[in-house]
């Protein structure tokens, strides 16, 4: 693992920096939406929502060769891949310490095109980690849609991570109010799966469905 | 309203772009996370997960003075701020046509601080934002507490709007195939409030926490 410790250092909140590369990896994994940094011509930044999957030491993203966003980070521009779950809200007794529970982590780098049976391979991770069980059910795809499709691998080598999980932080004169404080947790939980108009009769839900709720 | 066109147009997707500020405005005041995009000398995005709040015409954020994004987006630095809502999986008969339901923001600009009541009152609106009800039961910030903090008003002058809530979107020869077909909605909800250790007994939890799963 090499790392570029001034770029992706913590400067604040030290303490919410974590080194263990496990971290990292169990954010990307829970994590569905990935938030990509680009630079235009004249320095100004686009931040843009990406479906996502780690692949052991990458990132992997996916998106139409149309895309103004994926043709820019397929030619190498520099990017910031930024995936964050929100885990709460922490309630302190002064409004001043109150705060989030999070975990948030940052892939710093470019990116490469995947090509051939990588190709597939990539777009078979990513299916398996926002669907799992989807890619052997759906329908594969063709020629034309691979063509069609960039998908890109971030190596996972300049990172960092947060973590935000602790109790209220309270100054010790706050002790006494007599105000509440703790954490109120958020979960993302799925509903119940809605069929497409049209759908024929006698196609149940499939059971891996089912079973992403338990995740 | 001004916008130039050619920075926030939709380029891919452009059905799922909308003009309507009122949808922008349910995006933000839905969102608890906006991910901030920052430069630095070398070109290089940084992608960072910040609290904020819509304030009419402006988004607030704030930080400590000792952040250096929270210094860089003060002294005006160029900016985009993107929240994105994740509303659901959309499971085609295809894998190719699979995507998300979501609803994602974006707003370009640069920041300025705010100062004196103004700041006092950004910070009020961005805690009423994500603990409705806090403001006037927690301990409101010190003189000292306001002079670490910095609040920064990113106005709404500049911005876009995506919004994909269809159906699977599947080729007319795809629909015999003996796939499920449909969307799994995601949601986020609260799970049950935790006192912190040594809350003093007889202090329950406020009224207006339960009220927020209500939201």
């Amino acid at each position: 693992m090499t790392r570029s410790p001034q770029r992706t250092r913590v400067q604040r909140l030290p303490d919410k920096q974590v080194e263990d590369r496990a971290v990292l990896d169990a954010v990307l994994d829970a994590g569905r939406v990935a938030h990509a940094g680009v630079v235009d011509g004249e320095g100004q930044p686009y931040v843009v929502p990406v479906a996502f999957a780690r692949d052991g030491g990458a990132v992997l993203i996916h998106g139409s060769t149309a895309s103004r966003l994926f043709r820019t980070l397929a030619a190498g521009a520099p990017t910031c891949l930024t995936v964050t779950l929100l885990e709460g809200l922490v309630l302190a007794r002064s409004v001043f310490e109150s705060s989030m529970h999070y975990r948030s982590a940052m892939v710093l780098g470019a990116a490469e095109p995947l090509d051939g049976d990588a190709k597939v391979r990539g777009l078979e991770r990513i299916t398996d980690h926002l669907m799992p069980g989807r890619w052997t059910d759906a329908r594969q795809p063709s020629r034309k849609e691979l063509a069609a499709t960039l998908v890109l691998s971030l190596p996972i080598v300049e990172w960092s991570v947060k973590v935000s999980d602790g109790p209220p932080d309270d100054a010790t004169e706050d002790l006494v109010l007599p105000v509440w404080a703790g954490v109120v947790p958020l979960h993302e939980t799925f509903g119940a799966p809605v069929a497409t108009a049209g759908l024929p009769a006698g196609i149940p839900v499939p059971g891996y469905v089912g079973r992403w709720a338990a995740r």
